[in-house]
């Protein structure tokens, strides 16, 4: 399929079914969070997906890819991001298997009805600090801090979108734990699966990968954290497999 | 001083200071939980520390050796462990550091004024499994379920017995953490530091220290995991340290 590339963009390799994904380095380039949280996700045969501000549409095509999935939506509220999401699935002949919707988180009661996902997925903007950037809504910041929806607006409506029983699957920053956990309850979502992902074996996780059910009871497995690179600097196997396998 | 031990009492080395415990096999022993607990929690100069729940009162005589704490306080709702508790101050000349009192944590405001404490510590029961066990209220049945008092009860009194800015230091188990964490916002009680503790590295924590301050703003920083052996099985250097150095 013909696809239109744009001067300032590029077409970067997943090294997943061959596929690959068209980005532009002014906008905002994926980084090692979502590809982590594509594979710390589930989605199973016969599973519907939805990703909450999918921004190039990274996480949807992955999973495509690495699970057995039905079908993948991605939601995203700025135009241009949507749009060069389109194209790269248009790029990897993928149109069947993944819709890209432009709409907001926020009104996601709107754009679906309740329940009708199995499994929703995000990489949500992590800093909630306000300030400071008031003046700055470019697609960085916009992907960065909680400009245009909150940690409360993603998991509302991911509770609204999840079947009873379904699957949310997040990436976030661990200094927001509490809020994260508290806030997923709020909301009905009960902690299931948390992982902590370490830089090195012997530093503080700089990220954290959380699976909550819709509905079921109070038990939270904390998994071995994940470790990026050995000692010598170089990936760990896991890290590899997540990557490249 | 003349201090009794009982038939069924053993007396065992605690690695500090030259200070000894009395325990009795068939009530309940101390385990590790309890001394990691002291190597987390910090006592200040000046500050006043009660541990909720304190058995044998491990946690004040170990905190009393390890920190500069200027007075420590043990409740305890069984009156043959508060009791064995006071033999083992009094067998370590302490009876002007800490003080050990027989009553429920479920009465400590009435018990003691609110705000009396900088530091409050615990190492509660951590199963809330109920059922089954209905008919077993022994000691070590007593301290490993919550049949006299609930993760809510302890962080109440937590809560209550702080003064505003104080610390709340607990080990628990990591399936409870949404547990943990959203008792403690309840009581106003701010996650602030979390410690992941694994037997090895590569495998799943078994215990979590967290500590939580009465107020603050919401921020909270997952340390590095505390990692107890080595591959070969022998401990790691910082598991000697907190235990023996």
């Amino acid at each position: 399929m013909k696809v239109e590339v744009k001067e300032t963009e590029r077409i970067d390799d997943l090294h997943r079914n061959g596929y690959q994904i068209i980005q532009d380095p002014k906008r905002f380039c994926f980084g090692v969070d979502a590809v982590l949280l594509s594979g710390f996700a589930q989605a199973k045969k016969g599973e519907k997906v939805i990703d909450l501000g999918t921004g190039t549409g990274i996480i949807p095509i992955l999973m495509e890819a690495k699970t057995e999935g039905e079908h993948f939506t991605g939601l995203e509220i700025q135009s241009e991001s949507a749009e060069m999401a389109k194209r790269s699935v248009s790029f990897n002949d993928l149109d069947e298997k993944i819709d890209v919707v432009c709409g907001d988180i926020k009104e996601a009661d709107k754009l679906f009805k309740a329940g009708t996902f199995d499994v929703v997925t995000s990489n949500p903007p992590y800093m909630n600090d306000g300030g400071g950037l008031k003046n700055d809504y470019g697609p960085k910041a916009i992907a960065r801090h909680e400009l245009l929806c909150s940690l409360d607006d993603v998991v509302k409506a991911a509770s609204w979108l999840l079947r009873f029983g379904g699957r949310f699957y997040m990436v976030h920053r661990p200094h927001r734990l509490a809020d994260i956990i508290c806030t997923l309850r709020e909301h009905k979502l009960e902690p299931k699966r948390i992982r902590f992902v370490q830089p090195y074996a012997d530093r503080e996780p700089n990220m954290v990968l959380i699976e909550a059910s819709n509905g079921g009871k109070s038990m939270v497995k904390v998994m071995p954290p994940l470790i990026i690179y050995k000692e010598d600097g170089t990936y760990t196997e896991e890290t590899i497999e997540i990557y490249y396998k």
